[in-house]
């Protein structure tokens, strides 16, 4: 592949600085921000995450805040998950979808309180929906993208790393819940959360100013247990099923056909822009499902577009995300498979740049 | 910089095997699609551009169409440009702007009959808006992204190369109209406009199947034209007063603020979104506005984030686009400068990663 070429309107991070000293060596771009992919190599890097810790810059998570009297409802109009039962503190996995019930975003909501929500984004500008939403229906609501930034820690030794920085307490911060907590005299929301499956946190900073100093004191804190400047890694979150938007479900599919099933209560979630389309979704069910596939052969090159999945000749779905994994030695896939051919161990040939290849539908990931 | 990493979510566009096969050396991401940036060098791929012709990848300037009884009263809801007097055939440069006159895009509007529309957008979600107020309003239209993805032809020998492609009536298409052409029994509408000022043309090719069959035709077509892959340049588009969306302007400007304001008509332009921050703007004028700006000195850096511009000591201004311009032996900048220091002649001082440089705010910009 080519370089990256360097523009304002591709936004460097408060944490730019950092993963440029700490050598990165590839970036995407995500909504409009860089992303760094790679430091080390793909594979040290994936070593690196499950056994030590790593500090990840996911500024491009960018936040998206809902503030005023009509943020909850506002809010509830956006997801078909009910989120009556939610308390400030808490962080829920939402699916966003407009009114046919596709695909807007996969964001994490975070409720800071009754009438002030952040959205922490996936990969599309879900700002203008929403401020779009807000308008037209004439909402009592203030919709923006603040200066909040997140920093991601992930790894088997994130607790003690954290700890040192954070003090004993952030210990005791529960799976999607998330804490008040102070740095250099700057308040911050902790959660314990994150694009990986090693355990960790993602910290919202609030301030770009106070980036870099945060960046310094983790790895400083961090130097005997290892700690490097890591990222999403691309093996990593195939192994343990986390999709990415954009990659293995954009705007054409439902939450279903994405596996999100549990997470949309289209009974109860009343004022869901997409209710009706998934409530008859979920009266007929999905005709193609999210799976994990496992493809024969030595390391596949990366899944830069789509690749056609069949069985007997026909095409049966997708494969999206793939990547040798060293831990279990295959090659590890994301796909969209047909209600036909979905079950677990049936077989597919899915066509790589490298020439057909065999594959297997598998019952579950693999962390 | 670091390399791009490949992925299904930065889309890949149906010219990108041209491109590659070209010999790109540069990419960014511009509406989460590939956008090439370089080829030869910027340098010689400007020297080139200037004098011969080149056929360029802007599929990323994706299209919202709008098809339906309520789509012209959608369109004026989006921009403060009154519509009333375009016809079907014409393209309108429209800023587009939120409830309180924020710019969330820059596109060319393509009206293709009186309910059917394209948007050419710039780099930002439009249609996420665009949908968002058309559930919100209730109104009875279609919003989606087609696949159309536009291909330039550029440079002084752009009315030879398209004739031997499209026959001799394609020079008759005049400045920001479109017409009806075919190639392999395809109709596509071709304009006379570009992102730069050699002249030339966009196609909007519909239908991602027909791509490289027209790429390869438009190549063979003009070899002794000299004919060769290129890309928008960064220096000729300075040059040009061309802004970029997301670099010289962002949603915290009014479109008075980007020079726009010849696009606005706010008293006449009833329906738009932002009509009354808008009316407020257009009665005070703006405090700030881009100017072209000249920094002294031997060749800049990318500017991949704002210079501050200073006068006695105090901020002033912003750069966000600069580089160095051989025809012009200067370094040709973009930036947004304060009421009090943007007359002709105004001494500035402009911090870059190089230092701090004499500058200059010039009448107009060089092109």
């Amino acid at each position: 592949m080519a370089m990256i070429s360097p523009s304002r309107r591709v936004r460097r991070t408060p944490f730019s600085d950092g993963v440029e000293a700490a050598g990165v060596k590839g970036y995407t771009v995500y909504n409009r921000m860089l992303l760094p992919t790679v430091f080390e190599s793909v594979e040290a890097d994936y070593h690196h995450l499950k056994r030590a810790v790593q500090v990840w810059d996911v500024a491009c998570e960018r936040q998206v805040e809902l503030r005023g009297p009509d943020a909850g409802r506002l809010m509830q109009m956006l997801t078909p998950r009910d989120l009556r039962g939610m308390l400030p503190g808490q962080c829920y996995y939402v699916p966003i979808v407009d009114e046919t019930g596709g695909m807007l975003n996969d964001p994490v909501a975070v409720k800071l309180a009754e009438d002030r929500w952040w959205i922490s984004i996936a990969d599309s500008d879900l700002l203008l929906w929403v401020k779009g939403i807000a308008n037209g229906y004439r909402l009592d609501v203030l919709v923006d993208e603040p200066d909040v930034s997140p920093l991601a820690v992930q790894g088997p030794k994130s607790d003690e790393l954290m700890a040192r920085v954070f003090g004993d307490r952030v210990r005791d911060v529960r799976f999607f819940r998330f804490g008040m907590f102070t740095f250099e005299g700057r308040d911050m929301a902790i959660a314990r959360s994150g694009y990986s499956k090693q355990g960790g946190f993602e910290i919202y900073v609030d301030g770009g100013d106070i980036g870099m100093p945060l960046w310094n004191a983790l790895m400083a804190a961090g130097e005997d247990l290892d700690v490097r400047a890591g990222c999403p890694n691309l093996i990593e979150r195939i192994e343990s099923g986390l999709l990415s938007y954009g990659n293995d479900m954009t705007e054409d599919n439902t939450p279903h056909e994405c596996g999100l099933g549990k997470f949309c209560n289209t009974h109860t979630a009343i004022g869901c822009i997409g209710r009706d389309a998934l409530l008859r979704v979920a009266k007929e069910g999905p005709v193609q499902q999210i799976r994990a596939i496992d493809i024969a052969g030595d390391a596949v090159p990366p899944c830069d577009r789509i690749w056609p999945c069949y069985a007997d000749g026909k095409r049966v779905g997708q494969v999206t995300s793939a990547a040798w994994s060293p831990d279990f030695e295959t090659n590890v896939a994301i796909g969209m498979v047909r209600l036909s051919h979905w079950a677990e161990g049936t077989r597919l040939e899915v066509e790589t740049p490298n020439g057909m290849r065999p594959a297997m539908v598998r019952e579950r990931f693999w962390n």
